[in-house]
């Protein structure tokens, strides 16, 4: 991990050691979702060219799809003008982003004054993630 | 303004009173740049129809082309499953997003173990906000 630890260096991680990141479809450009990462979370990230995140409520290390299968495999990595943003373009394995069942994870859009509900559910959360007692 | 607050009481705001705004190009789909916002620059945004950030530096209202010129007029505005996140689609102005004179602020790509810059500087930013003494 050496080597990703060093292109980290200049990552400028917030007052708990994390920065957003944001899955881009690779093909569509759709935003698929945001999450955060740690420096070991984005060095994984990079070393096993997959989206590896850090689950801010179970603090811990969350590869994408480690339950639900739901991989975000990397094909692009960049980061912003003040290194404190990273955007990932990924390949969504079984096309759905969201722990709701759907596509991504921004199906609530505004329209006249309310939020609506645009994205349909591709598949139960209770068949992706299994019913847990 | 009490519509638009009443429609953000479901927004799960940080423990600063902020939630990252990512701005896409609502043509394209590129992804421009993440900024915050706290309640007041989101019901803003919404009221007045064009990005309205919380500027965590200056802590002050940040109206996004405010002094560059290159506003960004809301086309669609979403949030997420967790209420944590917005995502809008912005006709950006100008063509510019970034501070730096590019079109974007994603303009580090990794690239054999290193940041490489892909997008080339459209306008000087002197040019942009004037030199200030």
């Amino acid at each position: 991990m050496t080597e990703s630890i060093k292109l980290l260096q200049g990552i400028n991680w917030n007052e708990q050691g994390l920065v957003p990141a944001i899955a881009q479809d690779w093909q569509t450009g759709e935003v698929l979702m945001l999450a955060w990462m740690n420096e070991e979370a984005l060095a994984l990230t990079i070393e096993e060219g997959r989206a590896i995140y850090w689950s801010r409520s179970r603090q811990a290390l969350w590869r994408k799809g480690e339950e639900s299968g739901h991989v975000q495999s990397l094909r692009e990595l960049r980061i912003d003008c003040d290194a404190d943003t990273v955007l990932m373009k990924v390949d969504q394995v079984g096309g759905i982003a969201c722990h709701t069942g759907r596509r991504a994870c921004f199906f609530q859009k505004l329209e006249e004054n309310a939020w609506r509900i645009t994205d349909e559910i591709l598949k139960d959360p209770r068949d992706i993630y299994g019913s847990k007692p």
